[in-house]
């Protein structure tokens, strides 16, 4: 049995993971989660999972649910964030809140041992040298959710890593993949919301049709892998069928494929090494699909995923500006303050306005963090 | 240093494994091996890599040899092909002969504890369960050297068998992928020996246009990976690209791709687990290739694969009289004395007159064979 504890409960990847442990009870237990403002989705998880400790957002909120579930233990805000990443009756904890909110979190579960399954990718792009040198140091493992890295993992088992000759991600190319710069002038909101293969958030949305969701997971694959950005390469693969692959140095590629569904990376960080049937899967018939497609990526017609490069390859607290801005400007554009094409503005602006310094402790990344999210809320 | 007897030096795989050794003197020494009746390329193999054991197809041959290299031992026939797969310095048999000539040496290698990397097909497809018996009883591992094992054989590592789905072996569809039946009546032997993808020996480019090739890659994936035939299917892919794929009880699947190169497979047999560099290889370029093609096998386009899983589903003997009735036949092709077409008819008539024999010793699969042979020879 694995004693799960999940930041993020209410979101795309909180629920299918709620759906993967209910699904296999004799495998799994809910011990403690954290949710936002969805207060409505809250209880009803409480109630089929019943688990020990839940934190919300809001103090009012948690006073609410203290009465409704006495029986229960809850928490807010980010102090409740991290009670829940490091809940001692949890063995494993799925990060799967948005943004760099959860690095804190996760990083005292390192201290706490607990296994960590990653799908908040933002943690390792603002602080990724910190988050392995924990990892490192204590033991701990850091398990991929998102389905590239999930790939690439799944490529290395049974391999060497002195035998990695390059990662290649793919990248289905977002909503956008078809349009020029020119046609992106005139995009909407709701066009960069309508993803062509997974069905995600609105911020990881967004982040596709920019290309800056590749640039994160660039970053991420150079920490989870321990390999240098020449040695990250992203294809255009518009099926999203192929999840990525790994080139060994003999020239043999290995490759993780399969229908688009985020229950398979998610139930392997927590069945690992070990698989279990996945009910309901729409398993991958290649015949049906007949083609799939590939392209070189053109870093000029995604800048988001060139500043990405430039950003991990510069190091110290550069991701981390790069990271606020785009949070930042996704939420602006999301609220219709900005156009599509200005998110990619406000990130390029805040790169060339930062002084990068090296090796930043945590304190120094969080100031750099609240610093930029502050200086890019007034930008236009 | 791992030392290596081989058998069928001079074949397609066997100068490919000599490249692969020659490349890295200080990981292979070549010790032993076989060849036919190519005595130029086989003494230019002999100055090249001073083996101390040789074995020839012909007493004169090897007579003539042992004049030429008094250094050297040499032997001749089905004797020498045993001497040199049990020969005491080496460690690893790559057994790539053609045809169920391969067996014996198989079965006596194995008994001789060394690890068997097999090319030759024929031996698993004719006794499949005498070798993996022989193989689990002296725990020898037996690592697969065509491209689509090896494809399956690196997907399952870091994996539990037990949670397998299937195996998806891929088909290029061989040179007559786009033929119908009606258009089959008129292809040439030329027309036969132009494989699309690979260049391979005579006999397995023909077994690929009829798709007996994928029929004994079929049976020699039930033994190698002990599943059951209904856990094994056929893909067409006609770029060879995908080698194969394994598909997991959780939806996932695992894959190899790369270029097709034998010396990649041949390498993997030989470094497994391990990995070295490939000096020359050509390296997979997805964006340059574009797009890949996937279509359901039609089982009743290509007979010999449908005869490949009746005869691998009834077993016994059924699987030797379908190899040998194709050895002949494919012969009889290239002799030109049979019609493309024929090689299917003449396999289906030795299968039909077959009664089958459950669970054959050596003895009696050898009887079987000959038998077959002498049958199928006279058959127009």
């Amino acid at each position: 049995m694995k004693y799960i504890s999940l930041l993020g409960a209410t979101g795309s990847i909180g629920t299918q993971t709620l759906d993967v442990i209910k699904n296999n009870p004799e495998s799994f237990q809910l011990v403690a989660f954290s949710s936002g403002k969805n207060i409505e989705l809250t209880k009803s998880i409480i109630s089929e999972f019943q688990p020990f400790f839940v934190a919300v957002a809001d103090k009012q909120d948690c006073d609410q649910l203290k009465q409704e579930f006495p029986s229960i233990r809850f928490s807010y805000g980010q102090e409740g964030l991290i009670e829940v990443a490091v809940y001692h009756k949890a063995n494993i904890l799925v990060n799967a809140v948005l943004g760099s909110v959860g690095l804190q979190p996760t990083l005292q579960a390192i201290e706490a041992k607990k296994t960590i399954a990653i799908a908040n990718k933002e943690t390792l792009v603002t602080a990724g040298h910190l988050v392995m040198e924990a990892a490192k140091r204590n033991n701990v493992a850091i398990l991929p959710v998102d389905s590239e890295h999930s790939a690439i993992f799944q490529s290395l088992q049974g391999e060497y890593e002195k035998n990695i000759e390059r990662l290649i991600i793919t990248a289905s190319g977002g909503s956008f993949r078809e349009l020029t710069r020119a046609d992106l002038q005139h995009v909407t909101r709701e066009d960069a919301l309508n993803h062509p293969n997974w069905s995600m958030g609105a911020k990881i949305t967004i982040d596709s049709a920019t290309m800056m969701n590749k640039g994160l997971e660039v970053i991420e694959a150079h920490w989870l892998f321990s390999l240098s950005y020449d040695k990250i390469d992203v294809l255009l693969h518009k099926e999203s069928i192929i999840h990525s692959m790994v080139e060994f140095h003999d020239s043999s590629v290995m490759a993780q494929l399969g229908s688009p569904d985020m229950r398979v990376p998610i139930q392997y960080a927590l069945t690992y090494p070990d698989r279990i049937p996945l009910k309901g899967a729409n398993r991958l018939d290649l015949a049906t699909i007949g083609k799939l497609h590939f392209q070189e990526m053109d870093l000029d017609r995604f800048r988001c995923l060139r500043y990405a490069y430039e950003a991990g390859r510069a190091g110290g607290t550069l991701p981390t500006v790069l990271n606020a801005a785009n949070e930042i400007a996704v939420a602006k554009f999301l609220a219709g303050e900005i156009s599509f094409l200005q998110i990619e503005e406000l990130i390029e602006q805040a790169i060339n306005d930062h002084q990068n310094i090296a090796n930043p402790s945590l304190a120094v990344i969080q100031e750099v963090d609240l610093e930029t999210r502050k200086k890019v809320s007034t930008l236009r």
